[in-house]
């Protein structure tokens, strides 16, 4: 297993490109073949399967094949991983601007503390 | 100003690298200056400054100078669009879910719909 820094350069890197983003947005709505993905996008569909192939190795696309058709599937979880880590740090950021906004309403007549160093 | 899709290019490639997830990470505590950025990162300062860069162009950080010193900053309108758009594809597949759950529950002895074509 990948430990969770190279994970999560891997899921970026996976949502870094419109394609890729376009068939998570596909999967989203339900499962799909192949094809089925690569219908919307003006690629080959060997062009097509390596997209899906970075997807599929950052977890966030598992697929399986039925006789001659593979279907695709999204993989909440990774989804998740990769909101949770921007999420931890933007509420992070939002904590401390509210704990300064308190700070300065209970300190009107004092210098900021985050002009400290 | 980048379209959106060019926009979550540039954000989610920005957080694809482990040195810059951690200059985030240490943003989201407060402003810093590029040293401090730097200390806990065993690289270059030119490495530092480099990152920073694809950091800025991505619009998740912002810097200024005063003096001799750039101090850096987060900027969490940048952070909320890439979270926003893993959310919106994650909750999409969730209410899917969801409905499927619904049509099963109310139709116990049809087929499964998501079997269908």
């Amino acid at each position: 297993m990948l430990n969770q820094s190279a994970s999560l350069d891997l899921l970026f890197q996976a949502l870094a490109d419109p394609s890729r983003r376009a068939m998570v947005g596909r999967l989203s709505r339900g499962p799909a073949s192949v094809s089925e993905l690569a219908k919307p996008l003006s690629m080959s569909l060997p062009a097509v399967v390596q997209h899906l192939q970075v997807l599929e190795a950052s977890g966030l696309v598992r697929s399986a094949k039925v006789g001659r058709v593979r279907t695709c599937r999204i993989e909440p979880k990774a989804l998740r991983t990769a909101e949770d880590w921007i999420a931890e740090r933007r509420t992070s950021w939002e904590r401390r601007l509210d704990r300064l906004g308190e700070y300065l309403a209970e300190h009107p007549d004092e210098p900021n503390p985050a002009s400290k160093p």
